[in-house]
């Protein structure tokens, strides 16, 4: 019981990993995607994984999480939030526990920090719905936090990490439409939306080739039941 | 970022550790607590502490919680969910990251277990609201699964795995109670409940010294949003 006495615990290691959604843009359509690398080196080497590394000996799992995805994709969310653990005895040919973290990242942020970071070698976005076979149990893990997203937007102004700070009805609509990968009816989203404490009006209005809509923000003073940082 | 490749990771070990609530009689009322287990070695000596242990090589995170947990209290919850992952550089003398797991234990259970394996040493029950000083960072680990616990219990049917199959509205607002810690109004809670899916009303009464009391349980079919194990 002892944290101290030698114990299996030596031979299991600790590795961090990050799956990060982001709303990238088709011809036609955003779609949900998140970033992956080509791995360089055995095991899996050449096979698409999840960003991530190993945690320095006096770095925490947090700061570990965002530093390994930096160096591997450039990103940098403003927040990380760990999503699970996973310690399956097979899922890596020796015995690696994976941190996992996760965050949304709003797609003009992408785009910035690509502009002044570049876009690193071996990284590609993939969309969800359609991964390839990933190196180690990352598609169960990409499956996982995909599963906890679409859970999540259900109870949760989680659609704000997609959205800039001011937005249409339609818009925030068309990102819950993309993260659960299924329409929603237009007149009961915007029923229930304008009746909700969740959305403050604002007096500025979206123009272009449609009638003028209404941009909307989140109200920070509404009471959220699940304060979590990824619905901050 | 090969996970074959030697790196930190090699220095830092993986322990589990178990939060258990059950509700505890009191002379006078239910208490929501949790079993700590007195530690026998360095560091920490003498001081109470989580339940947990070490996986070993060839074990899964959750049944090495599981196994530590029935191995120090002599429990077996009929689920562990993993909570969350403590890796703070100092939270204890040498590097360790703890996989902390949750259950809910239900208080009948808790005695029949004890009635089989008898009580182990070193092992008590302590109010959630009235933890001692506990070794490591364990108070601040039993704080937040406190806190998930009672954010957890607005949104979902988490009360079910602190009551048998059927119970009374009453007896469903005072788990509630002990949970959140604060009085809820009977006649608020009994439409909210007699008005939502959530419940099917049996045949069955409760009596006894106050008139009888209608039985409930919940409805296997209603969509429950959050599927996780603690609501099952």
């Amino acid at each position: 019981m002892s944290q101290l006495s030698p114990g299996p615990g030596d031979a299991i290691r600790v590795a961090v990993s990050a799956v990060i959604f982001s709303l990238r843009s088709d011809p036609d359509a955003d779609r949900l995607m998140i970033p992956l690398v080509r791995r360089t080196r055995a095991p899996h080497e050449g096979m698409w994984a999840l960003p991530g590394g190993w945690p320095g000996t006096t770095e925490g799992l947090d700061d570990a999480a965002a530093r390994t995805l930096a160096e591997t994709t450039a990103l940098t969310p403003s927040y990380l939030e760990q999503l699970y653990t996973f310690g399956d005895v097979d899922r890596s040919p020796t015995r690696v526990v994976s941190v996992v973290y996760w965050a949304l990242l709003r797609s003009d942020l992408v785009d910035a920090q690509r502009a002044v970071a570049g876009a690193p070698e071996n990284v590609e976005w993939f969309d969800v719905d359609d991964l390839p076979a990933l190196a180690f149990d990352h598609n169960h893990i990409a499956g996982y936090a995909l599963w906890r997203l679409r859970n999540k937007v259900g109870y949760s102004r989680i659609a704000a990490g997609l959205l800039p700070d001011e937005f249409t009805l339609t818009e925030l609509r068309e990102v819950y439409e993309t993260v659960l990968g299924r329409r929603l009816d237009p007149s009961n989203f915007r029923r229930l939306l304008e009746g909700s404490e969740e959305l403050v009006p604002t007096e500025s209005f979206r123009t272009g080739k449609h009638r003028p809509a209404r941009l909307y923000r989140y109200n920070a003073d509404a009471e959220v039941e699940t304060l979590g940082p990824l619905e901050a």
